[in-house]
């Protein structure tokens, strides 16, 4: 069922010094910050041969990541995105199997302007998985 | 400097259910678990068509996913690790921008059969990050 990894999502705590650190000190390639206010999230995307790591931080009052900051200052790896073919399939399969799924389970128009859905993190080994349909 | 993303690696206190969950409930290509005796782990390799997760369970007494586990009892998401061409050249570059390398600063041989280094996750937004010379 799950295809590529799309990409690991980072949270960090200082968005200026991860760009510089991704760019000068591991040598990637860095893409320019994006507001995602839909989302509370600024977003810079770094393209590796194979697949993205996307850095992630806050945008707004109510941001995702402000209180996963507070709980690790240094930042951290907040999730990771599985692609599927059919998110609703993908979905319906996965509650069948007994895995939950956040919020309401209808997938929402994610930060790629693409349905995703994210699945209980107690039920994948502490990792908060995104599944994003490509 | 950075290539691919060679692999993301999980810890979790149970692999069996961690298989289990890996091929039928997210419909993966799962490995067979090989133990690495040297490193202290034993590994699952999932096949994902751009990249790998790699899959750690405690091997033996002096493992060092043991301590891992007893601060995030449910698993989570141990390194990730990035392919360079020449690891000797990625660690000059990365001890000359201030990074920190662990250990000794020489290149061991990881559990792939080549050789890897691994930096401080302070320096990375407290992500444990493994360079793998390919």
């Amino acid at each position: 069922m799950i295809g590529r990894l799309n990409h690991v999502a980072i949270a960090v705590p200082d968005l200026e010094a991860s760009i510089a650190q991704y760019r000068d000190t591991l040598g990637a390639v860095v893409g320019a910050p994006q507001d995602e206010p839909d989302h509370g999230v600024t977003v810079v995307f770094i393209e590796l041969p194979n697949t993205k790591i996307e850095l992630l931080y806050p945008l707004g009052d109510s941001s995702p990541i402000t209180g996963f900051l507070e709980k690790n200052p240094a930042g951290g790896i907040h999730h990771i995105c599985y692609e599927v073919d059919d998110i609703l399939q993908a979905r319906d399969h996965l509650l069948a199997q007994g895995a939950r799924v956040l919020g309401t389970g209808e997938p929402k128009i994610g930060a790629h302007g693409k349905p995703v859905l994210f699945l209980h993190p107690k039920d994948f080994n502490g990792c908060l998985v995104e599944l994003e349909q490509v």
